[in-house]
């Protein structure tokens, strides 16, 4: 973990580090917000945040204000990259595959599978680089994502309740098997087997594996992807009928982008840092 | 007043304007956001922020996220560009002169002095077009500025009290006529009479003009301009010589970037807030 920046802010500092992956087999870089809490070397809650398409850990880090709440609420702020990235990664001209893409899973297909090992990353390897470097209590990590890092932030929550205790999205992809985005990817980094893509479906997931917790999402009412690709609808339809309590707050006039998400990234913190204390 | 964008943002809307400037002859983009209040027609108090060298409006209003604090205070939040732009603006290759750095005064000068023309068009032009548009409350403007957006804000409130109400700087620029970034600026914009350039210099201005309130100004102290450029003690001296009652709070720690004026943009926003009711 090779720390490459770093800034004071809110009394605590917004550092950004570069590791060698051996999962992803490239370079990868990761944002972090240390609290003071953090920076005194206490053990904190730590929620990760994971980024929509086109994005990296940047706009979040820059537009979303965590570090404001993270600060209020003792909480470490990790915002990872949305892929692994370099001119020797497979990549694909659209915005909705290949780098800053990776639907955040481990790729099965060629020439995907060398490097997209998102799920593996995200749930075992950076987790352990942290909790050795830094002071992240292992027992307290929570979840958070927009929009495909929504999808993100459901489906790992769900897959590994023994990483995440807490999770929440702002405009996830709540049933990728049934929207465009989640096809296309779902196709090229899985295959064509449609079994296999329900195991990484939150729809799906929250059915049959179930969640310990509650769930919170925000999503505007002024998303343009809200009808095709995002689908609040149906995972609240899931949640009820297995039993999982789901606050699902629909917010008339917001958009799919950055105002939306700081507006309502206060609630997101608390709730987390509620949930992991 | 084109509006060419709009996104909810707490409860209120963030949007970018674009109008013909008499002043300037030039387009110019200006980013507002407008509380709940405003939507509904209420006067609401207005502050005006002045970017720094290299930025627009845009960093600011993702950056700095202005929004949660202009609601909370229903105060109207106006982000304006740095100067003209434009193929047929003057313009030099450094950062600190030409487009994005106009220092925000009357080019005398040319080539300058035919679009650099940013005092006449922020505390005349700028305000009597929103006050037609929007619910500006003209009798409770105030203006605070980052940088050589500070230097903008001090100078333009000294120089115009019956137009700016209250007044604040992140890390301004307080003494031009005695650093490199303002002796550069004020040869090529104003010429070489340096008893011009003293009419733009907050130092002087503070004794020679006084102030009607007080002034907030915040500075991190490991911001590498601080000595060579900003000089905040020679404003401390100056306005307390003139027995002008400044708050100067020294931050260790906080470079002069973003997160620094995130951190801070609270306190601000509270500061006018009191004083423009």
């Amino acid at each position: 973990m090779k720390l490459i920046s770093k800034a004071k802010a809110f009394g605590g500092e917004q550092r950004v580090y570069r590791h060698q992956s051996k999962v992803t087999g490239t370079e990868m870089e990761c944002a972090v917000f240390m609290p003071r809490q953090a920076l005194e070397g206490f053990l904190c809650p730590t929620l990760f945040y994971l980024s929509g398409l086109t994005c990296s850990w940047e706009e979040v880090t820059m537009q979303g204000l965590p570090q404001m709440h993270a600060a209020k609420h003792g909480m470490i702020f990790v915002a990872p990259d949305t892929s692994p990235r370099g001119d020797n990664v497979a990549d694909d001209s659209a915005y909705d595959l290949g780098q800053a893409a990776s639907f955040y899973l481990n790729a099965s297909e060629q020439p995907w599978a060398d490097h997209y090992q998102m799920e593996d990353y995200l749930t075992s390897e950076l987790p352990a680089l942290l909790v050795d470097a830094l002071p992240v209590d292992e027992d307290a990590i929570g979840i958070c994502g927009h929009s495909m890092g929504g999808h993100g932030a459901l489906t790992l929550a769900l897959r590994h309740p023994s990483v995440f205790h807490s999770v929440s999205a702002f405009a996830p992809i709540t049933n990728p098997c049934a929207c465009p985005w989640g096809r296309k990817a779902f196709e090229v980094y899985l295959g064509a087997d449609e079994s296999l893509w329900q195991t990484h479906d939150a729809c799906v997931l929250v059915g049959t594996a179930g969640w310990k917790g509650d769930i919170l999402i925000d999503q505007g009412l002024a998303d343009e992807y809200l009808e095709e690709q995002l689908k609040p609808w149906a995972f609240e339809k899931a949640c009820r009928e297995a039993g999982v309590d789901l606050t699902l707050r629909l917010h008339g006039g917001y958009d799919h982008y950055y105002h939306f998400i700081a507006s309502f990234m206060a609630d997101h913190m608390e709730w987390h840092a509620l949930r992991l204390e």
